[in-house]
């Protein structure tokens, strides 16, 4: 345990860390000026869910700790809030000061990807991916996150064919055996609701990494952090959601971690047959989030600092493939579409893409979605961290 | 090479360790009295199986090796002994001796395992994990076991598929290339047998993690070590076997190990269609184990220490569903039958469950079945340890 | 960034080293009369691909480097050349000079191999096996080497399912996604040209492991390699290929990679419905290489230093099942074969075999197929240094 060198490294700079964890099921009401650096330096204060705290890299971490929560910058959203992150479950468990907060950590985390040869900050510290259906890119994207950090991946791609899951084992028996074997789960499910019962029987923190059609929440991140890496800022901008909106939970998700910032304006482009669902547009307007549907693409793309273009996806049409060819190919973004857009604005997509982006579109800087995928990686370095050290 | 180290801790403890290994075919005859520690301090007389011993963590590995072995303490059975470790391929290698010996070791792991920043002790060994058929749960828990020793691993899930094998290759050619790539192998194969060839051919140990229906010698050992952690004892245990007695290969290797302890008693509990066979009945009174058939759960749980159950597998009922599902529903493990078991008694279960034990008996302390899982990870963390660097 | 130390370790010794990349898209003519030490220790000067050069292991790797590269033994090869290894791509890259260097690097990878607790040469950086197409054999072979050398592994067996792949994504798109989370990609895929359409795409290093019926470069290096390592030169060399001659890829590549030295003798011994093609035929005549092609295998082998086998392959002779059985019978390697073979000679093999060398011809001291195999982890090794830290 680093508590002294920590301490006194926190002591002469002011700062105030805190951890608060799952296991600590009361609500921890955390009022910065009442909030002392011993908190940081006796283990038994920080109730951390994982008990492995005991730093690795005493001063790398307390350095890190105290960049981020340097009492004469603290960021007003962390005064006199609650505070707590033990799993990653789903987008509306983020308010705009926790967003902030990651989004500083995931910035710190660009930082440590380019420095040689790589952090040590979760050295001894196990992951187990535990997918139960197939996403590669996003394993990839979360061991590549895990291991820039220095720690270790244990890998189940089939989990579904797990040969205990086939033999009807429950996912609560196979999350109490994994629990075991790591310090953290990164489980992928195909379905809804998934994530949360594997967080209520984990001791130790879940990440959901996707349970089909729910909830998908380290896109929502790394797309609403994306926002603001190439923007600048979240308040007061105009979005334009492009394509499928009936289907993607990306942009469900996206318009949802929106809502949390001010006067934000919305714009839904999709063929008819692939509209906005009505809970979300009901959800905007009780949020006072001001949005509107647009059949005119150009337009829409003029006024945007985000438009966000998204695969229609073949396999909701059925055997309507006509339906789905004439939906495909009505709102491209192309060299035109680039024409009309303003310089600062960018182009984002989940990806993959399959020609909804023309490749010509790729060279133009405002091509924003191969940026967006690598932030995927850094916002997964910051929860990684978060959950497994603390802040 | 911790040589002058290794030789000076032992020596002022008066420790005498050994290794010996597959390489050295002859059975080495290992009186205590005739050791002296020089034998640990020259590579040569060691005669490794692995060439590369030479220990990264000096310091803590002669600590542990002394911790193990002090000659004070220097427990009955390792005095005048043959002893030597290089395989991993039945439950039948291991006499009691070993097995505490072992289970010493796996102790110690359980400390190493809780430690942050997690050990070194395998640094630059390399495991290939060569799976022949899934099982996942098996998989990880070895992976576990060598990434939280600092090891790394190799992983093949789908072997059989192994383009090598689907061209016809032979095993023990695949074995030859295999070891060129790694420090150590960890197989799963659906040929009984199959782990003994490899290891024939391998000139790295080889750890047999289930052969079909032939042997699956870490279950075996982690639910002896599991009894004795429960229990504190292993000598005059009374345990019950229930469920499928017939084709459950733990329940076997289970009772044979059993059949190396003293005044041991066991029950068998199970459907008329799957009791335990008579080789093991005839093994046990050949080595004097006292055993009885008994259709009553609730008297023999009344009166054992473990109550170890089973999954009735299905796949061997053919097409009488009807039979399976009267077999099934015989002994089921429930709050019943925890209420009439004493209090310092323990219910066992090799996972995964189906509904043989209910769900609520998970929250009484005597259900035993996830400490029992997680134990697995400590006998392999062992057995690793003992297969790469030695005592 | 070793830079004083390297200078300094470099100075003394005289050497001259140097980096290229495939970011450095002009052709860098370098003359070593021109070259100074401080190429080395400045990092704008080398070009890296990579951004992350700063290594980790200072004074090893200058160690390394001097080693390879001493002035007073600078081979002439190296002088007034052009030398770059951006990716690894297909065997016609490479000429006698880049060979002879790579070649010694993997002599060095030998020892550190064998050194323990492993080697930290890559420590941090991370290789994606990105495999459209099962290969169990070449992946661990790369993943070892990435390990071995103190790296780490993001993988992917089944990138063909690769959700995105599925869902219609580009290879280039794929790619573009991967190189954010790693820092080298190994890729094998089942279309020729596919890698040189990844390396043309990425910014990070590629290496081909195999592209369909097209190349599979790091198997014709390492069947170099070990024709080096068991005769002791590549001039002057008479070398059997044997058995399909038509199919095999490898002998393909090697044919083409013997032209590079003097004074080769090939013969050709293969049944009639797989003889070699001609445009190989052609290649070496325009080459000046003298070759021949026989029927009688023992003839040829009493007179070659290289005895290379191939499989024959059964999917090439469709229903003809007959043809397939007179082929795969007529030229096999046994005991009556080595009889008449020289005592330096050697029997090579790609693996895996069947029944084309009979199994005792394995303990022949004369069977290099499994230290040939072996061979392709120092030789990955070394690709992979190469490629990612530099010479």
């Amino acid at each position: 345990m680093a508590a002294s060198s920590s301490l006194f490294s926190c002591s002469i700079q002011g700062v105030m860390p805190f951890q608060k964890t799952k296991t600590d099921y009361k609500q921890f009401q955390c009022n910065y000026s009442d909030l002392v650096c011993k908190q940081f330096s006796h283990s038994n204060s920080m109730h951390l869910k994982h008990p492995r705290l005991l730093p690795n890299e005493k001063f790398s971490q307390s350095e890190t700790l105290c960049r981020a929560l340097k009492v004469e910058n603290s960021p007003s959203f962390l005064v006199g809030k609650k505070f707590q992150l033990d799993d990653v479950i789903e987008a509306q468990q983020f308010d705009r000061d926790i967003l902030g907060a990651i989004f500083e950590v995931a910035r710190d985390m660009e930082k440590i990807e380019k420095r040689s040869p790589g952090s040590q900050i979760l050295k001894g510290y196990l992951m187990a991916t535990l997918f139960y259906e197939p996403s590669t890119r996003t394993r990839l994207s979360f061991e590549s996150a895990m291991k820039r950090l220095g720690g270790e991946v244990l890998t189940t791609e089939n989990a579904r064919e797990f040969s205990s899951a086939a033999k009807g084992e429950t996912l609560e028996d196979s999350i109490r055996t994994v629990e075991g074997y790591s310090d953290i789960i990164v489980m992928r499910h195909f379905e809804s609701g998934a994530a949360k019962r594997a967080a209520a029987t984990a001791g130790i923190p879940v990440i959901n990494a996707g349970d089909g059609p729910g909830q998908h929440p380290t896109q929502a991140l790394l797309d609403v952090y994306t926002i603001e890496r190439e923007i600048g800022k979240l308040d007061g901008i105009k979005v334009a959601l492009v394509g499928d909106l009936a289907n993607g939970r990306t942009v469900r998700s996206l318009a949802y971690l929106l809502a949390r910032y001010n006067d934000v304006k919305i714009y839904f482009v999709s063929p008819d047959a692939v509209k906005m669902k009505n809970d979300i547009k009901d959800y905007l307007t009780s949020r006072k989030v001001e949005w509107e549907e647009s059949a005119d693409l150009m337009e829409v793309a003029s006024k945007c600092d985000i438009l966000y273009q998204t695969r229609i996806q073949r396999e909701r049409f059925g055997e309507r493939i006509d339906l789905y060819e004439e939906a495909r190919g009505k709102y491209i973004v192309d060299r035109h579409v680039l024409e009309v857009m303003q310089k600062h604005a960018v182009v984002m997509h989940p990806l993959p893409r399959l020609d909804e982006i023309t490749v010509d579109v790729d060279g133009d800087l405002r091509a924003a979605y191969f940026r967006q995928a690598k932030n995927g990686l850094y916002i997964r370095m910051a929860l990684l961290k978060l959950l497994l050290v603390g802040w």
